[in-house]
């Protein structure tokens, strides 16, 4: 053993350490989204918790992961072996080239580096984070056929196509380079392509499969569903909260970065920032705290300083997570109040608003310390309030990019498919509830003897 | 410090984080037990779970470890401080030496190593697997009293036996090195010492234990009784998962060793096609999936790529979980149509089945590419598909070894108890629930005021 | 990179990792106190184990991390980067200086070393455990506004202070260096700064509270209130245990410390004595095991260990475990039935008690291996057993000052606050239940279409 490969020991177990981190926030959005719906979908909503986790993998390791990374020349930060074969697919405009996806790496055929492998790993659990979330958006109304086919649809194509635009070395992360719009969009873990593209594909498929029965009046004033089962949507989030600690930390990839201690820090006072907020404004909108959008508040400041953890002060997290408590309260009622749009659980709230959030927040608060040579542009990555207006111009256009792309694909795919097969269940099998129509068994059968 | 030392702080902190993980099983266990039971036994099943955690830790203290590992000269990959004095009981046959137990460092007299010490915790945590399911298959009518003598029967005596054999140089471990059948009986983490002791021991209970009341019609036809609470089972099922990673992974016992990339993500791929696989089963058969058995599904999947996890391709490992997917249902059908007996939550099938399975596979997929040295064998191991039948035959032999001693020696341990003692609560206390029979309380008391 | 920096990265993901499970430990208590307590107050229960971890991580960053280590010279296990800026508030008496407080580094304003920032998350989710405990005792009748102050309470002054004279370099952990008392109070990973702390707090909190509505009969005999989901409970003592994982292995801030092998299974075989042992003193008081008492009996072995984890032999740990698992009952007997204490969950025999035991038993049991130089005194640290008495007189001062220092400023906090605003909510709020009283949704709302 010698010093440089000691250092990649402690990156590996780093990364993979992360990763198993966020792998285990499958659970903690299964248990949000079942416990904010009803009892008689209570099985079909866990289900496809779990399904999204097994259909997701398959895709991504069959088509997805090539896609979003198969350009990449090299993988920098994972020590001795983390280069990889590179073939891309770009297109030439204004005398620079854009790279679309990659083209290599399809189920990591011709990949022996271990460093690679693991960082697949760490990759496939961050994408399946994205699948997840329109399973919320979308719940107790969505036939089971109609969600496996979307699942290889966000696993294999969406996600990574914008993935690749971002991290995989494509169009979005060269903004810096190809026009000297700072370092193009960072976006550190992913408000924008873990979170924003889960939110706005959840918003797509919400419009496409509509409202549930009995969600409004025919005045158009929603109804409130309450979920069946308030703590366990609470647990739910305290897991997502532990995951996220692998989430962001783990994004540098690397366990001999010493940023990682920052990160983490940030991490959660945003977090506090957001529930913090979330419960002094609805405690004030309605003279008590509600405990599922103290919930969504945390989630909402985790979502939002997802982007910025790495380039940010501790008080500038704080702020952060803060407008991002707000945010989530304003969006959930502007959502359902005016939007007319059913989103049982708050994703489309929670993971898109905040998500587009995070990575503006980012071209705001970066403060100039970090971020080095990142999609390789020499110098400190800057915001607004640190002088630099060009960072934030590139994190404006990557997120507008972003709603753009990911809600016109989404739309596309959710119409055409419902207009194929249908995507959503019949209104008596609605009445009925999932588990009766489309499972075997209903989630919590009385004693039978 | 000097790069040793880096390189052993490396692997400790390796080997107890993964330990931790695996620790965080027995929730997942619970989980999975508690939720695919009726609500009138869920404070027996849970505390079952609970307490053999503790009883295992006490029995494996005392007397387990010592049995399994005290005849190790040296534990080969924990880095600086590995020794331990080694005193063993072997039998000579056909002119060779076999080992069957240990006979030193019985509750850990003498061993001031801190690397053993860190091997004796995750060596712990794979015992305390093992010791739980048989909670499963035996849940809803087990005798408290018979359930603690059976705690320290399974971590004092019964794993550590078969586990000296594989893992702690014992006879199986040598059938290399004696008669050059590959490396000997290989089991990376534990297909067969962890998962398939623990099915075989849980189907002998049950056959001694008989089935529930009101399980089979007077004419055999099995009833369903279904659990009280899905969604717990499936949280269960992701805890699982997530411990997992450290299970597999963790069994390099070192974090320097870059091979744990690609066992995480052999892990990942088998729990995937697991899962699809059994849910595709399923939905075909009855027209609809079942959430109960895509859990199944994954555990199946997760076992058996346990034992292969190091030595075969991603693809490989797709194939194998693949493989596991159909073999739960089958099984699960098989265990409960045709051999009558009832087991709650298809330990047998998950466990034993599955893990038979993963040690078979390895010896047909090992790929030839890693385990130099293992065993004492020089060269790689290698599989049926690979070119070399020899590895397969010894982990057919192994298998087989598992089931006749496991299967024997508990089948005698249940008998004898249930002679002297009788392992059955009455049927009157069955039909009562044994939260009322047994314990101060019921799971769900009401609101009492 | 360097050896000096690799060994600081190891102990950064050390520190990093093992601080993420002490953070979900925060989930644990939460179901712990949620699941024995009742279905009318579920939502409110839950929302104050959620809130008290966003408003600890404010009030521990603005105010108490400052007061707690602003004092301390340099953080010396951390590596390169652990200095920090020192300026504390001490008085002098008996020619001797006595540290109260530390006067820098509020906000981590000044603070760049990414050593300190780690050591700071590490902190501050001790804090919140300290937190949480007072939650369990005070539940089902506690007023929202009143709690939240409170939270801040805790966070910013009340933990930081006592904090500080054990870990922050204070005067009870210069008793030895002042006195000669073996090395001052030692207290690893906080069997008194974190728990007794908590646990005394809770007491003094659930006097002034006083007892929930129907608790005591006329003559005073207490009536048992059993909380409406055992298995809720004690899936939270597991998610405990897996957290304290992190807590105990976790306080020698350095991966590259090989104690922390032996540190984990002292805390592994504590935590199985408590249970067993409160399994059997239980199911012989009351003919059948108890599972909440053995859920409690699990973490009073977990509280007790917490102090002496990294001083005592593993079968010292059994000893302290065992002993732990016999107190927690007889306290909890006399706590209700003697004191007439209202304590839903057992939180002042868990954590006060306990914790007290814990701290006292290192005095006795430690074995004089460890310690050399801790809080500036030469030498190992050594118990009664081992021939020293004098580190248990510190240990004994040091649980002395605690209790009355944590019980006379939380009666006094308590108590002016219930005179200035009112701590308790009203009879009939707390007949109606505390989520109908005070939250916007009850924790389990049925179907409502």
């Amino acid at each position: 053993m010698d010093i440089a490969s000691l250092g990649a020991s402690i990156n590996m177990v780093w990364l993979l350490v992360t990763g198993f981190l966020v792998m285990f926030m499958q659970a903690g959005f299964a248990l949000v989204e079942v416990g904010m719906t009803r009892i008689k979908n209570a099985n079909h909503t866990m289900l496809m918790n779990m399904m999204i986790y097994g259909i997701g993998i398959l895709g991504f390791f069959l088509v997805g992961f090539g896609l979003m990374f198969g350009g990449v020349g090299a993988l920098p930060t994972l020590g001795v072996d983390g280069s990889v074969l590179s073939r891309e697919f770009t297109v030439n405009l204004f005398g620079k080239s854009f790279g679309l996806f990659g083209l290599t790496g399809f189920a990591l055929s011709g990949i022996t580096s271990m460093g690679v492998i693991g960082f697949f790993l760490f990759q496939l659990v961050f994408m399946d984070t994205t699948a997840t979330i329109p399973t919320g958006a979308m719940a107790e109304r969505w036939k089971w056929l109609a969600f496996v086919i979307y699942g290889f649809f966000v696993s294999a194509i969406l996600y990574p196509l914008y993935g690749n635009w971002v991290w995989g070395g494509g169009w979005l992360s060269q903004l810096g380079a190809n026009f000297g719009w700072g370092h193009g969009l960072v976006d550190f873990a992913g408000s924008s392509v873990v979170h924003m593209v889960g939110g706005v594909c959840a918003m797509a498929g919400a419009l496409v499969i509509g409202a549930r029965v009995g969600k409004f009046r025919k005045d158009g004033t929603p109804v409130a569903i309450p979920g069946h089962n308030i703590p366990m949507a609470i647990l739910g989030t305290f897991i997502l909260a532990f995951g996220w600690f692998g989430f962001n930390p783990g994004s540098t990839l690397a366990g001999t970065d010493p940023r990682i201690a920052l990160i983490a820090v940030n991490t959660l006072l945003a977090s506090a920032a957001g529930t913090f907020v979330a419960m002094l404004y609805i405690w004030r909108q309605q003279g008590r705290p509600d405990p599922g959008m103290c919930a969504n508040g945390m989630l909402a400041g985790l979502v939002a300083i997802t982007a910025p953890c790495a380039f940010v002060s501790p008080l500038s997290a704080l702020v952060i997570g803060a407008i991002a408590g707000l945010l989530v309260c304003w969006s959930v009622w502007f959502i359902e109040w005016k939007m007319k749009i059913d989103d049982p659980v708050g994703a489309i709230s929670v993971h898109g608003v905040n998500g587009f959030w995070g990575i503006l927040s980012l071209g705001i608060f970066a403060d100039g310390t970090y971020g080095d040579g990142l999609n390789g542009v020499t110098g400190m990555v800057t915001g607004l309030l640190h002088g630099d207006p060009r960072q934030f111009l590139a994190q404006l256009i990557g997120g507008l990019i972003c709603f753009a792309f990911v809600f016109g694909l989404s739309f596309i795919f959710f119409k055409a498919q419902d207009l194929i097969m249908g995507i959503r269940v019949s209104p008596e099998e609605e009445v009925l509830g999932l588990d009766r129509a489309e499972m075997t068994s209903v989630a919590y059968p009385r004693d039978i003897m």
